[in-house]
């Protein structure tokens, strides 16, 4: 640009700066140069664009589920005599969204009543006399509000007194097996229908090729029935390498995962959900407070003279999580472009010709 | 650097290495030059600052919906009699969180108790005499267990009888018109916050400049009141281009997905959600199993004698789920910086004069 | 090209073209030419490598989250009476999922049944006589169906009867103290499992070294026991900067954000879970319809001669949203690799030697 301030400006602004180019004639120098392209050519065509696919536009996958489950069991217990479990007993909550869960052991305590009890003996809770307990205190790890009185709890154990719904849940005896052990022959249908707006592509898991009569006698098995959207309760927990009725006992949770990644370069058959199954909370039993999963709930009723009672659940189970993801590639015109221009990029050059020989001058200016 | 090898290291490090750099003096060649550098320019300016913002830094919302339903319905059925819904009644789980569910058809099978009753006829379960049933047998797809009894089902069918909540719920006169037609009338208030952490950004759905009164009264029309928080369920239905009462009778998922991609350069009144409506779940008839969406739950009660019956409803009607998904820009001194940095890429170079007729030679080449 | 065609094929194939370089022999030039080597060499390494850690993977999260609340509080109302609430009352829906929802503040009203009754006094219900109700009508923002008569609400007040949940809820005597008031030492247990795929890595909230009667015992502090899962409701909502009793009164919504960012080139202890707590609702009293939170639900019962009835309650309270986020880098070999190409890039150059003295041609050399 120095040199540029003392012309005229004019005839500055018509330069045009270039790099000096020479050609090589030798057959070794050229081979090695064309070697090179050759290496060139094959890393853009074959990795960029085969395996990295950077000519491809993704998007991300927008999905919609539905679960429906089905079966019933049978429970003969002190607490309730003999009972079948259909779907709106052991669903909770019954919506049938992405996440559902299927009760299979269980604490009852029915006929409960906003009334006084003795507390459950503990540390804190066990007392000699009405001294020992205070009016009105409520622990956080307690049942209720204290009313200030010792109470016998057995015989021989005394407990401060409180104000709850009483009698009050014992939830040590956890039966040994899963009451609702029929559980693992439940089946569940999944309806997921998927959309990649940006390529206005819609699709279900319930394929296009797939009829009636299939879908209401299969069952999903990864071998014969990969594209059967309805799973037995025990084979989904299996694949996730757990036993199904050890983990009825306590619960857990159990995420159904579905792969909707796809390349629409291929044609739209290939392109199918890929079901898989993982616990997703931790079954270590060490230092596992309150393992598996459980939640308590209750259904409330109204004796003939206007009292509240209600039955409280603690209902252990398998929450399922239906995890749906995915990214979907396809050709695009503008990327295809950008993918060729690469090329161009590292084929075409500026050259100028001069023999290895011919070190002269004359150079011929391309441009 | 073979020929470094030949000299003092010293020397070697002090050395330059640059390209030579002719400069051609022809109006023709230089105006092509000076062309392509306009459009270089044209391209950075316009195309990477202006079109694609690359000078832009990028953040993705946070958001929180609640969600509150407003209206009431009225259905004269013989199983319920003369009946006024609320939104206690029809919103399903009552949450109102940013799923909510509306009902608008159902099949009510009220006074189950726990009992025995003949299972309804279908190719497995109708049977000629006790022996065609099996005592404890529990098909996956039946209402109970068998007691191995074979009872009259209507006076010409006999079927295997089951221990189950009966009667059993007959789910095939589902009502050909939605029971809750007047459903399409009920409104939405959709109260969304966003926030952008990058930036600091918060913003609700329920604009500044809107005032109470206002918010009493309107309702979202696209055209009049864009940015009216409060929605005609049918209206959303209709710009989903669905219509209401077909897709009331068998249920159906319909997601509101609010936008908030918004650019801060500009000011914040700028920045607005953006409500569009989609179906969700798959409406083909064909191929569909369970088409629509429903779900069954129960309403338990005790009678006098302290047995529980209860009230099964299979609830059909539209899920609606929201759906909020935005990216912000803003100009970011940094990225402004690589963008000026870029257009200086393509208008700088290095240059030597060098006259179009001035061609001297004698240059070494080095490869 | 155009060179190339005037000779032989073959001949063509074997050209280098290459760019012409010099090679500057001056101790400045050389000096500035090395430092500009070295920055480039400090910026690939500072920069790229250990401030962007571009050689690094990264991955995100797929977690779950399963919440517990514990506590009891005490209400003493008019229409309840003495009462204690326990997890199943005060926590809606009991799933115990990422989102729950603590009772804090209520209108309940009780004993509602199908029937009619004067709507409630505004400026389109209040009537005169008959003639000013219609039959049938149904108000969106109304209670009911519109018998057509016109009652006394009050001695002094008339409103058109409707058909309705009788009698009609009146929520403007929402309580200004909290009833729940004990909620706020309500503590939760949060179990957060997190999964990195890409690096096979597993970790929960529940870090490994603590011990069982330290989780039975402790609660979150952010100073003395940052990694106990056990949070004090009142200690989140102060850590959100927001008062309890005053957030108690009409709802909110709390976002519970744990954030597992880690770089797995550390140890593996280094990488636990973050918590931060925000209110995700807008708290700002103008232009707040339906400020804060809550939802209507209801409790149906049967009366002995199978009427339904039901208690309406309109639950205020706290709906916390745990939102768990993060990504994880890791050392990557690819990425490494590709980190030291680009130092490469950067320090190879093709040369050729020049002497700064040896100006056959006579070009100028700028920089």
């Amino acid at each position: 640009m120095g040199s540029c301030s003392s012309q005229s400006c004019q005839s500055c602004f018509f330069e045009y700066e270039t790099e000096r180019m020479i050609v090589v004639k030798s057959k070794v120098v050229g081979s090695v140069f064309r070697l090179i392209q050759f290496l060139i050519l094959v890393y853009v065509i074959g990795y960029v664009c085969v395996v990295q696919k950077s000519y491809q536009e993704t998007d991300s996958v927008i999905s919609s589920v539905t679960t429906k489950v089905k079966g019933t069991g049978f429970t003969n217990t002190s607490d309730l005599g003999a009972r079948v479990w259909d779907v709106a007993d052991y669903n909770i909550p019954p919506q049938g969204d992405s996440s559902f869960f299927v009760l299979t052991n269980m604490i009852v305590t029915p006929n409960q009543t906003q009334s006084t009890c003795p507390e459950l003996p503990n540390q804190s809770t066990i007392c000699m006399s009405d001294s020992d307990c205070l009016e009105g205190s409520n622990d956080v790890r307690g049942n209720g509000i204290q009313t200030g009185l010792c109470m016998n709890y057995k015989e021989t154990v005394k407990t401060c007194e409180v104000l709850s719904w009483c009698p009050l849940e014992i939830d040590i005896n956890l039966p040994e097996h899963a009451l609702l052990a029929a559980a693992e022959d439940f089946t569940v249908l999944i309806k997921n229908s998927v959309t990649y707006p940006k390529f206005n592509f819609h699709k279900r898991n319930i394929l296009p090729d797939v009829n009636s009569s299939y879908l209401k006698q299969c069952e999903f098995n990864r071998k014969t029935d990969p594209y059967c959207p309805i799973f037995r309760l025990k084979d989904m927990v299996s694949e996730a390498e757990e036993d199904f009725q050890t983990m009825a006992i306590r619960g857990g949770v159990l995420g159904i995962m579905i792969d909707w990644s796809c390349d629409l370069d291929w044609p739209e058959h290939h392109c199918g959900p890929k079901y898989s199954f993982r616990r997703l909370d931790n079954k270590i039993p060490e230092n596992n407070v309150a393992p598996g999963y459980n939640f308590r709930f209750a259904k409330y009723y109204k004796t003939t003279d206007g009292r509240e009672t209600r039955t409280l659940i603690k209902a252990y189970g398998i929450l399922f999580d239906v995890i749906v993801f995915g990214t979907v590639n396809a050709v695009c015109n503008w990327f295809l472009l950008t993918c060729t221009k690469r090329r161009d990029y590292y084929s075409k050059h500026k050259f100028t010709y001069l023999d290895n020989t011919d070190d002269n001058a004359g150079e011929s200016v391309s441009y």
